[in-house]
């Protein structure tokens, strides 16, 4: 298949080139960029020198649609609203890596990003893709909402245990932390080495607009649960999200209960380990590769349930993920393009 | 006064050579080590060439009694049980570090560190010095517990909040973070530079040490309080510590109440700056100093408190407090040799 | 073909593990350690889970050299020497990646590994793997001496050079800096997180084992090249190694000569990447391929040329080289399993 | 004494509001900035909180030379060629950290900085400030010129070699490294921190504009040298500089004698620690200090001098030298305001 990547200049961009550049079955791929067109890629990103000599394009919606089989948004947010519409009437796949596209409710969306949301029946077609919980609607869609890192980490995380689990509905805590690249390329103060080496900030209190989508995609498991309390944090790293999660049961739960639960539950999903008991996923554990890796436990001594869900954030939170629901909107095997091991160390 | 360090080729130690060194009451101090004596500490640490040119001395309890009017105990648990209780005999003061003095109940001791705890006659010697909660038992105090690092941030930055305002006493969570010299010089896969530089992991989940501490703590100022949910995380950097806290009042309570609160209760203890409306702590920006920073919110949305509070965790986590300790016990300005602003970047 | 690797627990076995996975001629491979017999790779290396989950085995010369047609030493100095012989007399095929093996002199290794050499019968037979300069004769090696770290960096980016300009015998200067991950998985003071971090040290000086490997090879190109000076540097970095070079040409050359120089050189050489003019890599850039990227430039002011070399010390500084001598070896294409991009950022 | 520091915003600003904090003989300073006219400090720095509250003032000339008798020029190069001169002739004596004011000859400043260049009258009354060689000359200054950060620690590394060894005019190299808080404090991509992190960089090859600070330096030693081999590389890390010279004496020197000859050079210069035989001194065993750190060694095998040379960039190549500069202004005890132990780790 062809594919073309609009936004490919940045970290995400530039994480879609390197999988789609070991996909077997994308014979072809474009990048454009509004700023960068004409410019090769390898003068943005020399570690592209002679894999990918190609220069960006401008993003030209007729002549893309007439190329590629599928568009990927590697977009801040905003430019999907604007320009996918285009691309879905002229029969081309979109798979939106922005938040544009997540909500099925505008309102949610203006309120969080504060932007002008798409249309209503923009938003009526577009699957929210997280693979794991979606694949049979994934099949079929021609549009895909790539879910944002931290909800990819704190959804699977949480799903098996709110969709089996009677846990209290006000007690669901998300402590996140996650590594800088999720800001994205750009120059900013805040994102400056100096400012982050050997630094651990919190950062959007109680804000970020990841919350809601993570509020809506629970509630399909447990729809009687509460505003979740989640804040995130800026580790010294480049990549890698883990969530620390607390929530309380209604009634003691066994470890062994809880860990067959989601053992089970993600029997078939190949990209989700779940840990032994006593192991705990550390985020370079998944460094580089589409995996999210969960532990969980059953404090006695308090009666909470803990559970860590790590990811890396270019990867399954981010250009993995849609290369995933590439594979699967395609029919051809979900792990295509995926299945390399973590670099470690 | 003159000074002992036991265990100066720690990281704590080193921290206290570096404040002694700048302490103008402190004429003299010598360093003491089991495993290196004789050997000169420029060789362990050769940033402290020709500052402090002397050479490690034995662990003999006479002598160091005779000289010293003060001992700072920078050992591993276990040490201080046993030789501390021979320094009060010989009427010298002792700042232990080490966890050892810091229970009532010998059984809380032995059950978390397992480790023999000491006699309760020591015990009940020891004065907690959470400086800014016993300033008063720390003036007349012969024997300091100096706090652990992870309670001194939470512990300061929960107090006045369970002094005054009612919780629910099941929903505090405290989601700790800490940079490596927490874990202290030594050798060990687990903290060498490989496994932890971009990499981010939990360690301990539920089963800290310093768990009780808080506990014990808390409990003086809310004794309805449960037990508390607590997680500890390795933060690829050296130095630093952060408790996310979060905590359900049990009615509404508004922003400015709480900061006004919070102001009002380290009104005199300049190590403590609470933050501004919006303003939340990094660990760099107290780094190198003894400061606590907190930062508080009350968020609307779900009717939880966020509490930030950050500290350098061998500064007011142990040698810098340690020192306040000394300056508090021997009726001298608290601030003496500890008034260095923050090193940024 | 079936592989094996002795020393499955260091980090040049673990990156052997990830490339031989995802390798697609090598149908088995099987993991051996000295200490760790019997317990899963998975326990060692969480990041493998579900990835192989199989157990590591002793060394069982016979029994490998049944199953295996290829075996990879990733042993420290000292071990091949003593087990490579019963392979090859086996008639297995050997890529040692420690020093044991690399030069044709034993005293030249006994003197700077301060080890007992191998025999000589051994040192005739094996080929240095530096696949660049000696392709033709890994093609019908049974052995392969695979290079170190710093020389493959260092000789690819001096070899064009030497061969072709008459430089000043004594002028070549090395400056080399590494990341810390070529000191090995293992525990040690000097590699721990908070003596690395933040810290740029010079070790080593003028005593690295590597000298005698680069000179050898240097004089290849130009016998009469005098002693180098040669240093290296930790850097605060997990993977990436650069050399620095100075060299004095006998006469002023110009910048485009000396680039179409390499161009040339390396015109078939696809992990070689010279860089254009003004543009000179960054470690990043080759991190996790088995990419070398070199720059170059002639100093008009000084009459000195500069040259910059970075490889991954993991990649092309050991196991993907290791890989890249198998496919040569069995006359596969050179890059099988080794076309990933760089991983960035 | 009374200062004022124009640039107070950046990293150097920064820096020295940290000293002249603790300084005891100035008894006040007012910070000034062109951007952030009445701003509180610790809105750019909330390290600075609770320690000095004040406001950012606009930077007026005739106000700020009635209130101040020093004042520190803290900005970027252009900007001290400006008002310098205005300070000077109202009385009022100027440390100028920036590179303007350091050539006698202004042709040498246009070309390597492309700006123009200050007066002649002004070039000629700036005394250069590195201490250890022009203290008697720092004592009457009212003018000083404070030397870049890489100069500071690569002269002082070279100048008692070249006073006193012959060595081969054209051999001298100097390969070094800085962190990256020398790029100062601004959003621009290439520090931004996932460029930086896990990376390791060369940067202005050949075309550094320290280049001829030192070799002017230098050639006040030794009037024979030929221009110097200069080449910087940006190290993860945010503090930090190491030289590693390479240089040839024109014969055999023994180490004992190099070394006794660094150590008399440094004899009363508390800030310049030779250090012992086989030791070579790290980044970090100067953190935040105001040291300058050399080791030195002959290699019998090559017949070549290497020499390490570290400093903190923002303290002894910064702010650091510039209130040892003003020390000696005033006839105060050099040292005063900068006697702390580095910080370790």
């Amino acid at each position: 298949m062809k594919a073309a990547i609009i936004g490919a200049t940045g970290y995400g961009g530039a994480e879609l080139i390197r999988l789609l550049h070991q996909h077997k079955y994308v014979e072809e791929f474009t990048l454009h960029s509004s700023s960068q067109s004409g410019v090769a890629i390898s003068e943005s990103y020399p570690q592209l020198t002679n894999i990918t000599n190609q220069s960006l394009q401008s993003i030209n919606i007729e002549q893309i649609s007439k190329n590629a089989d599928v568009v990927f948004m590697a977009t801040p947010s905003g430019i999907s609203t604007e320009i996918t519409p285009a691309f879905i009437e002229n029969g081309v796949k979109v798979i939106d890596l922005s938040g544009d596209l997540r909500f099925k409710d505008p309102n949610v969306y203006e309120k969080w990003y504060k932007k002008t949301s798409a249309a209503n029946e923009v938003l009526e077609k577009a699957v929210y893709g997280l693979t794991e919980l979606n694949r049979e609607k994934v099949k079929n869609a021609s549009l895909i909402a790539n879910p944002g890192c931290y909800p990819t980490a704190t959804i699977l995380g949480l799903y098996p245990l709110l969709k089996n689990i009677a846990v209290e509905a006000n007690s669901v805590i998300i402590d996140a932390k996650s590594g800088v690249s999720g800001a994205g390329r750009k120059a900013s103060l805040g994102t400056s080495y100096c400012e982050v080496n050997e630094n651990f900030k919190i950062y959007k209190v109680n804000e970020h607009q990841h919350i809601p989508e993570i509020e809506v995609a629970l509630k399909t498991a447990n729809n009687q649960l509460g505003p979740i309390k989640f804040n995130t944090h800026l580790v010294p790293m480049t990549r890698g999200i883990m969530s620390t999660i607390y929530c309380q049961p209604l009634a003691s739960v066994s470890e062994k209960l809880l860990r067959n639960l989601y053992q089970q539950y993600y029997e078939n999903d190949r990209f989700v380990r779940v840990r032994k008991e006593g192991e705990y996923p550390a985020t370079k554990e998944v460094y580089g590769s589409n995996f999210c890796d969960i532990g969980i436990t059953f404090d006695e001594r308090t009666g909470w349930i803990t559970i860590v869900s790590v990811i890396d954030n270019l990867m399954k939170g981010a250009a993995g993920q849609a290369v995933q629901n590439l594979n699967v909107m395609h029919g051809i095997d979900e792990g295509t393009g995926l299945l390399g091991a973590p670099i470690f160390p």
